[in-house]
């Protein structure tokens, strides 16, 4: 008899799941693997909305298989560990982000780069290596090798488990990239979940922050309410003529196809256009810009364990939190529609540890 | 009355130039400007063809102004210094790469990186301060400032005249890419002037260099003459498949529209696409590869003048000099019509110094 999620794994666990490209989410018993020696349990607490849960939940990417459990911003509280943990014990606060494995083998893993790692594993409909499916945070506790877990800082409210996600997305490019350097002016394109983080903290750094967008409805907000220094209308040529040559650095976190030309010409020599938002189809690269002013247009995802783990010491430090909305469990489906339709501030957060309730 | 080319400035000069579209060159008189006092004049010994003065002769990028004589790849030896100059005497060999002028007050300039300065001056077909046009190396004697010239090192010989464009131009971007560290693996794309010297510089370095191109032809050459590693055909996708993930970084030096997803493959994590060539139109560029493996498509235009002065230093010590085929000053026009077809092993340098005869 084949198992069933119930029963495939010897622990019972309960979580929220999408059965069909529907995407709407409902309660499933379902089973987390044995605490294997250098396995850590807990509790989830918090577990953020981010868009690729949209994605995969309504299988567009053609490569969910369902039923899935979303959720890869993760914080918990350990509730039990296996006998070779070292890095934790029970009652510790931690993070769980996208991965939950690699192959801890490759010039990647060996460098704290997991993930670059051809072998990752997604924390949510990731592939273990017994070949069971991975069910994400949307789901009262979990199983994971300490190596993918993060301490969580004292002094960070665990609502910010955002940062294990969208904040890592935009904190590793602005660090490898060498825009992190005071006095730097930084540019960050939209201003959504990835794009408030890039903000944030661009402005920790200690550098000059323009937001560019399509759209001047977001100027107000992007200055009053995330500390930007100016503004930048994308469709406004002449606005955007007249900024010319004036960043170090651009965070891109638009997913759409958009023209990068003109966002070429606001670099200065040797300015760095950074992609973190992935368009489906190609961009248009003009090359005589990167000739003429040395500039390059790279990309990140995510970061490494390690990085994380500075990351969200770096929060703490700095009072870096996601502007989060955040909602019981049984509202999960509501929050997906209006994530769709960009209506939050700038990130759902899913109160498992209070609104998760089996009956 | 206007003043001609002959009688606009007080030295009496004689070179070659093109004066029409036709691209064909035949002598011209004309003239040079005054010593200034920070100005060195020379004879011009040496002086390369680039793909450049194709371009320009036949007024292909569309601003050619007429008669034009092209040359920036110009070895010499000072005949004359102005009363202030103190980097060179009567005597010195010296070079002159493709700027002759800059601003001298932007954060480029400042930072030795006039290459990159608006404001920059083209050694032939450029505009100098004083609203006169630039002549360039197919001529008897040239008047420049003693900041855009180098000392030729002792042990280099003239002809190696290519290594102010062609040299510099691969040379900088290996450097500044961080492309330079023995060991790397580093991929040349196209084997022409720029591509012979990308491999000559890349090997100095102590790299592995594969040289990628469109035919098997190449092969031999790339391998026995100019002591690449190995060979790839871009054109066959089970040999780039094979090679995928093993090269720190590309030069990319084809001029042509060509597709850059093959070559972001054969990237590893955090490689590095770098053009210098420059394609008119804007090539394709899928994000995803950027993101997936943190690479990045950068560009590099020539090098600053301090840069270069290092680099043919570099080029003695490690004995690198272009593959050239010297020939008279009358050979121009036929020299012209073999590189239009591609038919020099790798560049053309005209023995000014012998064979530019007035009558």
């Amino acid at each position: 008899m084949e198992k069933s999620h119930e029963n495939e794994h010897p622990i019972k666990a309960f979580g929220w799941a999408a059965r069909d490209t529907s995407g709407v989410l409902s309660p499933l018993n379902f089973s987390r693997r044995e605490i294997g020696e250098k396995d850590v349990q807990f509790k989830v607490m918090y577990c953020g909305i981010c868009h690729t849960d949209l994605h995969q939940i309504k299988n567009e990417w053609g490569i969910t298989k369902y039923p899935i459990i979303p959720g890869h911003e993760i914080a918990g509280v350990v509730t039990e560990v296996g006998n070779k943990v070292d890095k934790f014990k029970i009652g510790d606060k931690i993070g769980v982000g996208y991965l939950v494995g690699s192959c801890n083998e490759c010039e990647n893993c060996t460098n704290d780069l997991e993930n670059y790692c051809p072998g990752q594993v997604l924390t949510a409909n990731g592939t273990h290596s017994d070949g069971t499916i991975t069910h994400g945070g949307y789901s009262d506790l979990m199983v994971v090798n300490e190596h993918f877990i993060v301490h969580w800082p004292e002094n960070l409210p665990m609502e910010a488990a955002p940062l294990l996600c969208a904040g890592i997305t935009t904190y590793s490019p602005l660090r490898y990239y060498g825009l992190d350097k005071p006095g730097m002016h930084i540019g960050v394109v939209g201003l959504g979940g990835l794009g408030h983080m890039a903000v944030k903290f661009a402005k920790a750094f200690g550098t000059k922050v323009t937001v560019i967008s399509t759209s001047i409805s977001k100027k107000d907000e992007a200055i009053d309410r995330l500390g930007a220094d100016s503004f930048l209308v994308s469709r406004d040529p002449e606005q955007m003529q007249a900024a010319g040559g004036s960043l170090d650095g651009i965070i891109d976190t638009v997913s759409a196809v958009h023209p990068i030309f003109p966002l070429l010409n606001l670099l200065k020599t040797n300015g760095k256009l950074v992609m973190v938002g992935a368009p489906e189809k190609p961009l248009e690269l003009p090359v005589f810009p990167l000739l003429s002013g040395r500039k390059l247009v790279g990309g990140s995802a995510i970061g490494g364990v390690k990085e994380i783990q500075e990351m969200v010491y770096f929060a703490e430090k700095h009072n870096i939190t996601p502007d989060v909305e955040v909602v019981p469990m049984e509202y999960v489906n509501t929050a997906v529609e209006r994530l769709v339709k960009s209506d939050v501030k700038y990130r759902f957060v899913l109160d498992i540890g209070n609104t998760l309730n089996k009956s």
